[in-house]
């Protein structure tokens, strides 16, 4: 199909469609002509993926950029696939330039705990930092949650994660074995970035009901 | 003290603390002459609590200026400074403009789910729209959980939100009865922010593990 077509079938205008083509988001058509290429369902479906990235994930093009060159390089292992997806999105934090005793202390704690769980974590998975930066802060300000407590969020989200990462396996079957390593990693790319919303979303909601519970009269207000 | 000496107890610059004092997230200081101003623990305190959301948090300082609203308007009630925190962090969602059968069957799931829980939430909590959003792309990319793992997902998240909103309550206590207020409000909206942070880093940690698990050789890589 010519662009015109593949933007109004998407819904993305011409212009966003060059800039993605420009960014390299989306891999150019199959030149016909000078200044004429051929698109298909491929682009369409990239297209797909990258507005839902950008509309529902709230994730820069940048970041959109390295996840989409580990999809399509097909010497990345699934493994290391799913790692460049969530090693590419933020929150982000960097640790002080010169040496904290409490972030010292936050740093062994979130080993200790990986280690005690038993779990396989790459040493510079940014997820440690942030785990770490949260500790540090919420130390300060007294309202950290006891070691304990850590350990239970940990279980508690342990099955979550094993279940997403199962159902990511469970979509690319279902896409069928043609189209298998792109389905797997779209359904993985999406699932990686949305549930992570669901999440947040649901614990607000949690939230708000204990809230409600504890500090409202019991009529509670709605 | 005065500005200078209250910059270099925080290690905030004199600039950065000019910019919080004109955007309102700072309170004046006591006026003792024509240019000067007398600051206390509480100014070194809302320091603190502001670089801590800024660096740690990733707040923006729109959201910090509406957080600290509700923190100092002592005629709100705690159920609502904590909503008001809550509801001022992102990531949010703004449902389509037209109408959308996807985002009506998400918005449906979401309330039947929300009472099937018996939960207490505002019907404009924005967790609601981000919760329906993320299914609407989820179900797209057929990456979706099913409505048994959304409530496993509910369930599994509900105990850790009433610890945190107790654990929150505890560090108000800890803190003695003259600042009450003050001390419980920190401690939720630092809380809040990071508590979910945890949340998200944990996951993210589970999900590598889990990962590692079901797509790389027993021997793994580390």
């Amino acid at each position: 199909m010519l662009m015109s077509e593949l933007s109004r079938r998407s819904g993305v205008p011409v212009a966003t469609i060059k800039y993605y083509l420009r960014e390299g988001l989306l891999p150019s058509g199959a030149p016909t002509a000078a200044t004429r290429a051929d698109y298909d369902e491929t682009h369409l479906r990239r297209l797909r993926l990258i507005r839902t990235l950008i509309e529902t994930g709230g994730v820069p093009v940048a970041a959109i950029r390295r996840i989409l060159s580990a999809v399509d390089d097909t010497s990345v292992s699934q493994h290391e696939m799913l790692g460049t997806v969530q090693y590419s999105l933020g929150p982000r934090l960097a640790p002080p330039e010169s040496a904290d005793p409490d972030w010292g202390a936050a740093r062994a704690e979130v080993e200790g705990l990986i280690s005690d769980l038993g779990w396989t974590v790459n040493e510079n998975a940014p997820a440690r930092t942030l785990l770490a930066g949260a500790l540090v802060a919420l130390r300060r300000f007294d309202a950290a949650p006891l070691d304990a407590g850590l350990r239970a969020y940990a279980e508690a989200l342990a099955p979550l994660a094993a279940e997403e990462v199962a159902s990511i396996e469970v979509a690319a079957a279902n896409a069928g074995a043609s189209e298998d390593r792109a389905a797997l990693s779209e359904a993985a790319v999406v699932g990686i970035v949305l549930f992570e919303r669901v999440l947040i979303a649901l614990r607000r909601m949690a939230q708000e009901d204990a809230s409600a519970r504890r500090f409202n009269q019991p009529a509670g207000r709605r």
